[in-house]
């Protein structure tokens, strides 16, 4: 057991704050890695302001996390001392449920160990995420980062990419599909890239006109403003696949009226509930919304490679871990392109 | 051109009376029947009443129509004088749209052509449906009803049948599957016939503890009561498909919570505005909700096919067409085991 440098929320709607947590010894399966990028997702804050019940203090968020091995138990042989790794929302699952058998391990049955706030079972209390040092992790849950990409822009792959990245691999979208991206975000910002990067003709569709510019240079190739009516029946039932990212509830029929026969939204970023949908609107042309939830481990995996053939990262404005709670304050108002990364040098460095 | 019997509403929320109506004359496609029997469809109710909008009056209601063909066209070869047929919801559609092409008439890109309250392209106005004594019909949307059911019990398997059928074929239930119906009323209680000879577990869902012993009877292996928390969370994520008949808008997240995942809950009866959805039930476990309407004629075979190898029959009472009215008030107040069929020969044999 080591004891490293943290940044923790001490209760809820507090401001994070240094903090020395334990990090377990390394056993024959883990693999210990030090933190060098750390990425801030949405449900960091969720999370520190207990927004969806059950968050045990001290909070250290983070699940965005890259770094290097530093040390592996005996029994890993596909990482070594060196290697670039990520860890992304999950550190453990049950491994023997129907879900985790079929590599999607973020529908584990039993319950699987979120990378904070999740049930520690190796020292009891809680998990504490990447807002710092070092973390220790089960060498099932630790992925492998192409060293040719950015890895400051490649922590974000290990939340926002998978969310996203995952529906558009399940649902099968193709080259020459015509795809949406509802919401430019964080989530939003990497379903551009992958769906342009995956060949379809991608639409980014947002309620802001002054972010038509961001959005083609991003990949779309073409922007719908989804409170032009007009534009918006022009482009009625002619969608294959609308990857929603809205992160609050919202009027969804709008939306649904874009999809073809058949054609499937998917929502990523609104857990909570959503407008009145109107029935009609699914009937008439058998129209269907689901929901995803982040990404198994073997496709965040090939999320990760793609990437690296592809040359795809996150695009992020980096920040030191002193600045944290300035960092929140400006995801909450959406005030970041598009993601912050916290470079973990400066925890490290400070006294 | 003929003069026949009908029965319509002359307007918005007035009773049904006799009314002489003209049928076009058999064109060389054309298929004219003689109707022997006619069920009585909500969608009925909702059109005299205008519920939806756009109602044409007269409105000769009728879409779930049994008869004997009286006459053919030159070019009809799959008909004959004296077969027993069936005509559902649609009478024509374009014939050259992707949804046409692939047999889902129902989802016809240019507009199909409902039986009633649709654009009559031979005679002007708007087409008149079944509650009348004959119907001449394109003999590509004319049914062959198989000789050894009941024609009576035949006729809701027009709408009522087709529209539980289509889902469960779609989404390929199959023997062993666990599948709840929703609300036991005419779709409903087709929809539990289905299931069950389709091979399913095959589960009631109903708020009324009274209804159990008659859903056992039409096949359910299981009753659940959605009022009963207990035995609502006993169930929960353990259905492979969902077919939700209540024909309002209504709360859907308890039966989401019964979705296992990747599940898809199928609506066939609300076309209006459903509660508020948690996004949050459908991202954890990558649920679905989708809507399904009716069903294509080339389906709508196969299901009548289907019916003829297991004998099933909807459970009619069988009224005369001088008692419309009452039945439409008990339909409302969902007074009915499980559909009115009108026995049209009190039509004719009417002065």
């Amino acid at each position: 057991m080591s004891e490293v440098k943290a940044y923790a929320a001490p209760k809820e709607s507090a401001d994070l704050k240094p903090l020395d947590i334990k990090r377990r010894a390394v056993t024959k399966d883990d693999v210990e890695i030090d933190i060098e990028y750390c990425g801030v997702c949405h449900s960091d804050i969720h999370t520190v302001q207990n927004d969806w019940g059950g968050s045990q203090y001290p909070v250290v968020p983070g699940h965005e996390i890259i770094g290097r091995v530093t040390s592996v138990g005996e029994n890993v042989t596909n990482y070594k001392k060196g290697d670039l790794v990520g860890v992304g929302c999950m550190v453990d699952s049950c491994q023997t449920c129907d879900s985790c058998k079929e590599d999607l391990e973020q529908y584990c049955e039993n319950g699987n160990t979120m990378t904070y706030n999740g049930e520690d079972k190796h020292l009891g209390g809680h998990t504490f995420g990447g807002y710092s040092e070092k973390i220790v992790v089960d060498t099932k849950f630790v992925l492998r980062i192409p060293e040719n990409i950015d890895p400051k822009g490649a922590a974000p792959l290990l939340c926002a990419g998978i969310t996203t990245w995952s529906p558009l691999a399940h649902w099968g979208v193709k080259k020459g599909d015509k795809v949406g991206v509802i919401g430019l975000g964080g989530l939003g910002h990497m379903g551009i890239k992958f769906a342009h990067a995956l060949g379809a003709h991608t639409v980014m569709i947002t309620t802001s006109p002054s972010k038509s510019e961001d959005a083609k240079k991003l990949g779309a190739d073409e922007v719908l403003i989804s409170k032009d009516d007009k534009e918006m029946e022009k482009h009625a039932n002619s969608f294959d696949f609308l990857l929603n990212t809205v992160p609050v509830g919202h009027d969804t029929n709008p939306y649904i009226q874009l999809l073809k026969r058949d054609a499937t939204m998917v929502l990523v970023g609104a857990i909570e509930p959503l407008d009145p949908i109107h029935g009609g609107g699914l009937v008439l042309k058998r129209k269907k919304v689901a929901g995803s939830l982040i990404g198994g481990i073997k496709e965040t995996q090939e999320m990760l490679d793609f990437c690296g053939e592809h040359n795809i990262t996150s695009d992020v404005e980096m920040i030191d871990m002193q600045d944290i709670n300035k960092a929140f304050d400006r995801v909450k108002s959406s005030d970041v392109k598009y993601r912050f990364v916290i470079d973990m040098k400066s925890l490290k460095e400070s006294k």
